[in-house]
């Protein structure tokens, strides 16, 4: 069985060819067994399949990718750094995941600067939730460390795998720059930049360094790239890798080559960020750590079919609070039992209760998510009754959000996008 | 046996690339016969191999690229359009093909505006005098017509083929944007960039639009690229392309579509804008029109072996009158006889004449030109003559070169490459 998640990293974000190859990927009813024997879990920038029980085996994606697994010492010392509680989303081991993560604590410790990157592939009017994670969580990283931030809109990206017409590609990429700007980032400290708009210069220069290191065969055998892609996806893994460095952007580091830069993205990210580490010694560069995180499902679950509508498969956050309620209380896959009598008597099964899951990404209350946790696995608490708690955060959660973009003038955009002189560290 | 020319055209320029490629595909001395039989001439943007008897023959390219040939109604066409005579490198059919010229003529005729599109690989310190035939023929064009013309510098390209240094095409591309400038361009219609400045915005878009429309498979096709080139390079034909098509420059074309472009350059170029023209009408624009040149053969001749020294291949537009003197005497292949005697009984080949081939491009006066062929190869003049004949016309041409490039500053070619409101049409 394919596993349907939501991505939230720049060049997916539940997108119709990630659908597709989902869609292609589940088995007809008759062969089922047989194909679930079989299936591999296939995890890449554009697609995502679990293995046989349509789950996601993390601990498998970190032996292939070779990521080093996020402990609660790294964490801890986060904590003890920042002087501030971690963030639920490390405490809880949603990112899960990094690479030299302990070398830029030990820049932050000696004084020596860092920057933040992440991007996201404008492909949609709004976020949806699972779009919202990575910012949320590199906000609080902006925060704790107060560090520079660049986010790379990749309406490029977007024009060339979904066919996106530029001009709307690049419209897209600016409403969405409006719901990242809503997240709260800090205007001095951040730099938000369309490809369309900010390919060129120093950032150019830096393409076309990593191109001329990578040939035709090492995209094939990262991406799978094959000989019908267009040429413009087959040298994009470059303008992705690019702003890890960060003579990128003069306007805030000048010449600088020293500063480190640190990657939150979820894991699927990983195979553009390996050929960026394998190619920067190579151009006299420092690798980019990173910091990865799991996936967040779809309302049908970790392995339940897709929707065939998009806008039931997720919360967006422009979703009117009946919209949420409906999407919730009709789409999200309970782990409960199938009678009450029956839930009574076993409990929910956390492990595929979709509730449950959101509530682990979008409820603070440590002691109220563990209470409910309890309540709801006994069987003490129904499903209707976590589904309405769920409701009751994510209505807030959105509307809070809502409220923030409604802030977000084009005004603010053209800030948060102008070249203007950054000096950063 | 292979063929040694000396390009002047953008991505090529008689590189170590073209001269490893030769090198290699000449045939050692025990087999000759049985190569020169099985010899097919080969000619793309990299390199250029003659059939059999190591020339090129440009009947046999018109047909397999597809190419028109440039006809003497047309050459007189546009003697009656701009009401002067044609440049001598038409006359003499040094361009000798086209793609659309007509239409461009039709364009001028009716008073809508077309631009010309050139440009230049730095791969050297110094032009040579094969580089300098185009920038001398667009120069007539912009002359006769009084057109707006845009001078790409693929720094970027030079940096993906031959490892370049990225600061160091960088400098090159200015180096050589003052050889250029030295021809005589009308600073008010001229905009001359370099790839590494200039890629980004309205360009960058075309580039990606562009990409879009090509396969792995097709500029395998057309350029021969293989899984062990660099993406760069698979990706590049997207950026030489994209200047064709006038939105590259909105300071110069602000958002008009219907301005046709025409490409001065060497045949070599072709497959260059085949491509383009395909994918012009699939991106809502207008195919660019062409106007093609035979190559400028190196001094040890078309079919000789090419030196070792590239230094000693071709006159320099920085070379001194001694230097030429010294090349010209001691390199230059001579159709003529082997002994004075024999020569003034047979005459000289001129097919194979060096120093009558460097005549017919660069000595103006069409009834003294035609009096050396005559006296030549009948045997009355000789070939110190001829050689003395062409020291004199050569050492003229580039000491006025070198005498006007003394002129160019930083300050003059940051005005050539500055993006500035150039309202052009």
């Amino acid at each position: 069985k394919s596993t349907s998640y939501i991505y939230y990293s720049w060049t997916s974000g539940g997108t119709p060819v990630l659908r597709k190859a989902m869609a292609e990927a589940q088995p007809t009813s008759d062969t089922v067994g047989q194909e679930a024997i079989d299936q591999e879990q296939v995890v890449d920038p554009w697609s995502v399949s679990g293995g046989a029980d349509g789950r996601i085996d993390y601990n498998k994606l970190l032996e292939q990718f070779g990521c080093s697994r996020l402990t609660e010492d790294l964490v801890e010392r986060v904590e003890r750094l920042t002087g501030r509680p971690a963030h639920p989303f490390l405490k809880r081991g949603i990112f899960f995941a990094h690479r030299d993560l302990h070398e830029i604590l030990d820049c932050y410790e000696k004084g020596i600067p860092f920057y933040l990157y992440t991007g996201r592939g404008p492909s949609s009017e709004a976020l949806h939730l699972g779009h919202l994670v990575p910012f949320m969580f590199t906000k609080y990283l902006q925060d704790a460390f107060k560090v520079p931030l660049v986010i790379q809109l990749t309406d490029d990206e977007k024009s060339l795998w979904r066919g996106l017409d530029i001009d709307e590609a690049r419209r897209l990429a600016r409403e969405n720059a409006k719901d990242i700007i809503a997240c709260g980032f800090d205007a001095s400290k951040t730099f938000i930049f369309s490809d369309f708009e900010y390919v060129g210069g120093a950032f150019y220069r830096n393409i076309i360094r990593i191109q001329r290191c990578v040939t035709m065969n090492q995209v094939r055998g990262i991406f799978g790239f094959t000989q019908e892609d267009n040429i413009g996806k087959i040298a994009f893994p470059a303008v992705q890798a690019a702003p890890s460095f960060p003579d990128c952007f003069p306007h805030m580091f000048g010449q600088r080559k020293d500063v480190r830069c640190l990657i939150p993205c979820a894991i699927d990210q990983d195979p553009y960020f390996r050929m960026t580490r394998d190619v920067a010694p190579r151009i006299g560069h420092q690798k980019p750590a990173l910091i990865e995180s799991k996936f967040f499902p779809a309302l049908q679950g970790e392995s339940g079919k897709m929707s065939a509508s998009d806008m039931n498969s997720a919360i967006f956050v422009n979703d009117t609070p009946s919209q949420i309620k409906d999407k919730i209380n009709k789409y999200a896959f309970s782990g409960g039992g199938a009678t009450v009598e029956e839930h009574r008597v076993r409990g929910a099964n956390l492990a595929v209760d979709v509730p449950w899951k959101y509530l682990n990404f979008f409820l603070e209350d440590d002691a109220k998510l563990a209470a409910i946790g309890e309540d709801y696995s006994s069987g003490r608490m129904l499903t209707g009754e976590i589904k309405k708690e769920l409701i009751t955060v994510l209505t807030d959660l959105v509307s809070r959000h809502q409220r923030a973009r409604a802030q977000v003038t084009d005004d603010v955009v053209d800030a948060f996008m102008a070249v203007r002189p950054m000096p950063c560290v």
